[in-house]
C-alpha cells in the first residue's frame, strides 16, 4: 500500500506539479492526477485512436481552446449541435459574457439576453447567424451526412473554430443530434421560408464512427459530460476491443440511473470499455478539471 | 405567509393524501405536491398543448406504465432512442431485470448480461431486434422523418408499447438523436449488410414540433430527465409564448451549467418560459418522484 | 434474475401498494421498496436495537410528525442541535412558514425573516425561546449530561414535541453537537449574562449509546441525512457485532470522501455494519423518501 | 459586460496563471477564480478576522499540509473530532493510505483495514492511539473547555501536526462534537477503564467564538465542507456584522435544504453574512478545488 503524502503549495508553483502532488492523494484530487496519466498515455499510444465526447456548454463557458488544442490528439470527436453553435457564433464575431446565475430573468429577457447558468449572450446574435446560413444554404443542400454538413461549415466559418480545425483536419465531427440546436433552427428556417430542402440522412454517420471503433487496435475515451456525446462514443465501442484508456469528468453521479452519470466500469459489462482497461471517473465542474488535467499534460 | 404543517403518515393512507400531506411541506416535498398540482392544472386545461420530455433508462427502470398512461394527456413526446429501443425490446416479448449495481461488471460480461445500474438485459436480445429490423426493413426504408420512422415501428411491433401507442393515437414522438441507440444500430447493420439505404432527413421534423408550438395558446412542459429531450422541446417554445406550465424532474444540478440542470426559472430570459408560468424543479430520481406526482394527479 | 415489472398507477391508489409496486422497479424506486421492507423487518425484530440518526432541517420542513411516530420504535435517538431547537419553538408556540428559495436574502432581512432553503421563521422566536431558558436554567444548571439536560427540556416544555416524547418514554437522545444550535446559545446567553454556570461534560453521553451497542443482540440503523448524527452512531457500532439492518437516505455522494454520503457497505470494513447484514442506501431527498417509505410500513 | 476569453493551457505553465485565465470563465472555473481573488483580500484585510471550517475527511485525503499553511492566516478554526482525530495519528507516526473506492469491504475488515471511499488505514492504528491517551490522560483531566483539551493534545503529540501548531499559534480550535471522534473514543475508553472523570464542559468554547465574532471589525468565512464546523462558525456570526468576504466549497446542493448545501447568499437573510459581502459558493471537491484556490493565492 502506498501512504498519502499530503500536498504541499509552493509560491510559483506549475499546474504539473500540482497533479504530480495530487498523484499522491486521495478523494477527487487523486483522480484528477490518475487522469492526466491517461491522458498522456493515450495521446502517447500510436496505435490508440482517441474518441472525444463534449457535451454541456463548454464553448459558452470558455473551453473552447482547449478542445482546439485537443483535437491535436483526437481521431474522433463527437458533440452537442449547442456546442458547435456556439463555436460559430464566436468564428463569426459573436461573444459570450460573464454574468450573474442569480440574474432576474425577466430582466434580461427584456434587454434581450440569453443565459446559460453564469453566461449570457445576446439574443441578436442569431440574426447574424441567420445571415451567414441564408448566405450559405445551397452549400449545405448538397451535404448528405451530418459530418459533411459540419465540416461544410467549417471550411465556410469565417474566423479559426472548432468547426474548421475539425475540416481543416479532417478530424471527424459526429452530431447525431444537430437538429436539436441553434444550427438545426437555421437549417429548419431556411426550409420554412421555402429556400429548398437539405438531404442530410439521418444515419449517415454510423458506419464511420462504428469502422474506426472495429479497426483500431486500441481506443481512449474522453467524455466531457455525459448525454448524447458519450452514449454515441460507447455504442461504437461495443464493436471494438473494448476501450484500453477511459477518462470520464462529469458531476452527475449513477444513482438515478442515467447513461451520463453511469460510472465507466458500467462499460466492461456491454464490452464497450476491456475488462483490463485503465480508467478513472473524475466527479467534477469539467471547466475545473479539464483544464487541471490538460495542463499536466502539457506539463 | 402559510404555516408548515407536518405531515402525519396514516394507516391505508393513499397517494392522493400522501402528496396532500407534503404540500405543506417545505424542501423536495413541498415541490412534489406543487408538481402534482400544476401537472393537474396542465393536463385539464383545454387551450394547453402538453409537450412531455423523457431522457434516462427511463423504460429498463420500469416506468413504460406511467408513460403509457400520461401519453393520453400529452399533445408531444420526446425521448431518446435508448428508451424507445427498450421499449420495443419488451414489445418483441424481451424483459429487462432487477440486478445489482455493485456487481462484478467482467463477470456479467462474461454471462452475456448486460448493466444499467441496478438493472440487466441479456445480450441475446439484440439477436431478436435484428430479426424484428431485418423482417421489416423495407418498411423503414420508406419512411422520410423520424416521426414517420418511428410511427412505422410502432404500427409493426407485435404487442403494445410506446411506440405502438404513438402511433395508434397519432401523438408526435420526436427523437432527433435516433441514430444513438439500438434502433439506430439495427438500422445501420442492414445498411451495412447491403440491404439498401434510408432516406429519413434530419431535419425533418422540426416544423413539425416548432409548429405545435408556435400554434399552441398555451403549452405545458414536463421534462423527465433534461439531456436532448428537454433541449429540443426548450428550442421550440422559443416559437412560442413561452410555456404557461412547467415540471422538471432531475438530479442535475444547475452549478456545472449544463442544460440538464438548468432550472426552468432561465428559460424566462430565453422566452421559453413565460414570465408568469407556474413551474417547479424537482430534485428527486424520477423512479420516486413521478409515480408520487402521477398518483396525486389520478387521485 | 427476477424481471421488471412496470409500476401502473390506479385510481385511489394506496401508499403501500405504490411502494410495492416500486419493489418490482429499478434505480432509486427499487430502493424505495426495499427500505420500507427494511424498516419493517426492524421495527419487528424484537431482538434489534434501532439507532435513528436525524441531519438536515428535517422539523422546519414539517417532518417532525414522523420522527414523534418513529420514536415509538426507536431505541436510540440522535440529532442534531438545530432539529431540537426548531421542535422546541415549535412546542413554546411559534410557527415555521412555507417560503421561497428565489426570495431577495437582503429584503427578508430588513423584514426578520430567516430562510432555511423554502421555510422561514420570524427571528423573534429567539425571544421567547430566551424567555423559556431564563425560566428554567437553574434545572438546566443540574444537569451533568447532554442527555439528562435534553430530557429535562422536553420535561419542561409546554406542549408535546420531540423533546418531551423521548423525555416521557425514556428515549436516550444523543446530541454531542449540543453547542452548535439555538439551544446552545440561550445557553450561552444566560451564562454570558452571569447567571452562573453549567456542568454538562463533553463526553458523558459515550458510555450509554456504545452500551447499548455492545448489549444488542442485533441492531438496525436509520440515517436521516449523514452529519454528525450519523457519525456518532456508526463510531457506537464499532463495540457491536455490526448492525443487522439498515437504512440511508442522503442526497450527499460517495465521491467526494465525506462521512454524509459514504455508502453503508463502507461500513462493513470498520466493522459497523455485519458483512450479513441487509442495508439499502436511497439517494433522495429525506422529505420525499421518507414520508413514501415510513408509509407503506404503517400500510 | 465582460466577455468570456476561453483559456489557453501552455506548457509549463503556473497555478496562478491558470486561476488568471479561469478568470474569464464561466461555470465553476470563474468561481475558483473569484475565490482565489477572495481569499487574497481577506487574507491581506488587517482588520479581517478569518474563520476556517473544515469538515470532511480532508486529513486522510492528503489536506493536512494546506491547513496547516493557511493556519497562518486564521484566527478560529473549526474542525470534525474525525480530522483531529487522523491529524493525530499521522503526528503519532502512523499512516493513511491510497486505496480503491470499490474495494471488497468484506475483505479489507478480515484484513484489519478500515475504509474512508479512496482511501485505507489500518485498524491497530488505535491501539497506538491509546497508549498515547493512557500516558497523558491526567493532563486531560484537568482541562475544562474543548480548545483546552486539543490545545493540549497539540502540546504533547509527538511531531508536526494541526494540533500543535494550533497550540503554538495560539489558534483557538472550537470542536464541538469531539464526542464524536476517534479522540472521544479514546476518553471514553479511560473513563470506562475507571482512570477517573473529566470535566470538559459543553458549552464553554461558545463564549470565546462569539466574543470574536463580536469584537471583529471585519470578518471573512472559509468552509471547506459544511456540517458542524459550518453551522458553528455560521451562528456565532449572527453577533457579528455579518461577515464581508466568504468561500464555500462543496459539493452538497441546496435543494435538500440541509445547512451544508444552503449557498452562503442565504446567510443574509439570517445576518450571518453581510448585504455588502463579497462571497462565492464554489461547486467542488475540495481536494481538487483548494489547491487550486490557495496555489493561486500563494502565487
Amino acid at each position: 500500500m502506498k501512504p498519502v503524502n499530503p500536498i504541499k503549495i509552493k509560491k510559483g508553483m506549475k499546474v504539473s506539479e500540482l497533479v504530480e502532488g495530487m498523484s499522491k492523494m486521495g478523494f477527487g484530487a487523486g483522480k484528477i492526477a490518475k487522469a492526466s496519466d491517461i491522458m498522456t498515455k493515450m495521446f502517447e499510444d500510436k496505435e490508440c485512436k482517441v474518441f472525444l465526447g463534449v457535451a454541456g456548454a463548454m464553448v459558452p463557458a470558455g473551453m473552447k481552446q482547449i478542445i482546439l488544442d485537443m483535437l491535436d490528439n483526437v481521431d474522433v470527436f463527437v458533440t452537442t449541435g449547442a456546442n458547435l453553435t456556439h463555436d460559430l457564433m464566436e468564428s463569426i464575431g459573436e461573444k459570450h459574457y460573464l454574468g450573474d446565475e442569480g440574474a432576474d430573468d425577466k430582466k434580461l429577457n427584456k434587454e434581450g439576453i440569453d443565459r446559460i447558468y453564469n453566461i449570457y449572450l445576446k439574443n441578436t446574435v442569431y440574426e447574424k447567424l441567420e445571415d451567414f446560413f441564408e448566405k450559405n444554404f445551397k452549400e449545405f443542400q448538397k451535404c448528405v451526412s451530418i459530418k459533411e454538413f459540419l465540416w461544410k461549415i467549417g471550411e465556410l466559418a469565417p474566423s479559426e473554430c472548432i468547426l474548421k480545425k475539425c475540416w481543416k483536419k479532417k478530424v471527424p465531427i459526429f452530431c447525431p443530434g444537430i437538429a436539436d440546436s441553434g444550427i438545426g433552427l437555421m437549417i429548419w428556417g431556411r426550409i420554412a421560408a421555402g429556400k429548398g430542402k437539405t438531404q442530410v440522412d439521418v444515419f449517415s454517420d454510423m458506419n464511420e464512427i462504428i469502422d474506426v471503433a472495429w479497426t483500431a487496435k486500441k481506443s481512449g475515451i474522453i467524455y466531457v459530460g455525459g448525454g448524447l456525446p458519450k452514449n454515441f462514443i460507447q455504442q461504437s465501442l461495443q464493436f471494438s476491443k473494448g476501450a484500453t484508456y477511459g477518462i470520464q469528468i462529469t458531476t452527475d453521479t449513477p444513482q438515478p440511473g442515467g447513461s451520463s452519470g453511469a460510472p465507466l466500469k458500467e462499460g466492461i459489462s456491454w464490452g464497450k470499455m476491456n475488462p483490463n482497461a485503465e480508467f478513472v471517473d473524475v466527479f467534477c465542474d469539467a471547466t475545473i478539471a479539464l483544464p487541471l488535467i490538460y495542463g499536466a499534460v502539457k506539463k
